[in-house]
């Protein structure tokens, strides 16, 4: 209703406006056209963003059949339990064919259809590399800029842009269940180093306890091996026990992404707030040069570089240089 | 040994010379470099990347547990035994923590350290989002330059990067076990539609039949869901089953990708050589840019503008259009 008459501008202002209210069929209107990076996206988040920075972003990562999306619901119960709002973002990496939706959120979905103060949102990935983070991190400046103050981001998938959308959290909690597979261990390493909190879910069956203990071995063990200086220093995560599916061990979880939240600002927080900024203001200066080389003269000129590329009749360096030279200057 | 007294253009040509004439030990420096994004690495793509071009790149991947490295296995085992030379790159988001590689390579590699036509290589995440799919596109042509006709390109994680990469590959073969758990499932759909070729693994047992029916019959519905404009169009990929650790319809998959091999290009095809090069390309144009507004006047500007969205004084799309007016002019 009256999206195809007002332009980009008054209608961001119409959505964001209403979205600040606490209508959340406008916030949901205002995610869709972050996904798909619309005009109307643009003004909204420039009118929102700077009323962003107040929640607690925290990332939910780790192996599949892990339980994430159980932690997730015993965080939301335990969260409204204390009538404190939350959203969360669903980072999905799947497709058309799904709708990009994961059948548990829409069932998770269901049991707070009524709660206004709970917001549950799948993202999947559109477009070019690095879209996926630039667009949850948009998502979750949104969700906290109409006023909830915990957003969870849980990521479905186990690959690069879903660690580092984790990472980029002011907290991430990586979960574990006790015995996995090898494959998975070998996994979890690449999740270990991104984690503030590590959380041994399952913690009823038998290994739990030892999965724990071996985790607080290894993490102890960790800083002496990393040399690298290209990541953040290594964190010395927390690792708790939870059983997320009767709630044991949540209201601890919760405790200590409080005591996180009111500690004074570390090192690994600012970074991870100047990478969730990176990760958007970059991806929009490449969409902006792409778009720009793209126009230029029918963008027949840049699409001729690119197919010369895939074709190799031309390395992707000078690519690269032409192209830049034709935007920028040389 | 002469790495510091020479420039690197010198070097590269050095590295790049040895490389074709069949000297492992540069191949293997050079794709160091390469995934260091160092200047060598550039001379060298420069130097190499027109020789590339000639190589069936073939994308593996699937969720965790699959088997994909038994079928990297075999499928290296049956292309050995008809003499043909292949190489590997596995696609790694782990850690500094693992030290990058995982202990399944390390062992295969040990089983082909005698074979010069075998090359196997594991490739981490660095840098930013976009990193994996240009450093493990570069590594692929690197390969194909020095004459490797086969390039396996295996992901290990299944998220937005993975899937990418294993897309962009002249032919993507997504494997999939019987019965595995609901969550895998739900990551599969996203895998499904970048298949050329779905493998069924571990074939011998239960249930495996019925999984293929049911792919098949899944593939076969898949179109009409396909609205999308923004991917290529649905493939309607082949449906096979194998058994990696007996080697049963490992030649009926080398068979199959033989055919797509000799075929005429199709759509898919020169779609995803288009996207291994605009991976490069735009990651390049990234780079240089990225490098040129963090160089100029010592990069304050450019880093306070950063913090300023790292801390909701400045929206994102204010900060990339200040960024791209000082890199471009506007």
């Amino acid at each position: 209703m009256g999206e195809a008459t007002l332009d980009p501008i008054a209608r961001a202002t119409e959505l964001a406006e209403s979205a600040v209210r606490g209508d959340r069929r406008a916030l949901a209107r205002l995610l869709t056209a972050v996904e798909n990076r619309t005009p109307v996206a643009e003004a909204a988040m420039r009118q929102l963003y700077p009323r962003a920075g107040r929640a607690h972003t925290v990332g939910i990562t780790g192996p599949p059949g892990a339980g994430k999306s159980t932690l997730v619901a015993a965080i939301i119960g335990e969260l409204r339990a204390a009538s404190r709002p939350v959203a969360v973002i669903a980072v999905d990496p799947s497709s058309p064919i799904t709708g990009g939706a994961l059948l548990g959120d829409r069932v998770r979905m269901q049991s707070y259809a009524e709660d206004p103060d709970v917001f549950i949102r799948s993202m999947a990935a559109r477009g070019h590399a690095g879209g996926l983070a630039s667009t949850s991190g948009a998502a979750a400046a949104l969700l906290d800029a109409v006023g909830f103050d915990t957003v969870l981001v849980e990521t479905v998938g186990t690959g690069q842009s879903e660690v580092e959308i984790a990472a980029a959290a002011d907290t991430t909690v990586v979960l574990e269940a006790p015995e996995m597979g090898d494959e998975v261990q070998a996994i979890k390493a690449g999740l270990l180093e991104v984690a503030d909190i590590v959380v041994v879910n399952k913690a009823d069956r038998p290994g739990a306890q030892r999965t724990a203990a071996q985790l607080r071995a290894m993490l102890v063990a960790a800083p002496a091996a990393a040399g690298s200086t290209e990541r953040p220093r290594p964190k010395r995560p927390q690792v708790l026990l939870a059983t997320a599916t009767t709630g044991e061990g949540v209201p601890e979880l919760l405790a200590a992404l409080d005591r996180r939240r009111s500690a004074p600002d570390d090192e690994s927080r600012r970074a991870a707030r100047l990478a969730r900024a990176e990760a958007q203001v970059w991806a929009i200066v490449g969409d902006r040069l792409r778009a720009r080389l793209l126009a230029e003269g029918d963008g027949t000129g840049t699409r001729e570089l690119l197919a010369a590329v895939a074709e190799h009749r031309l390395d992707p360096f000078s690519a690269a240089d032409e192209l830049i030279g034709k935007a920028v200057g040389t």
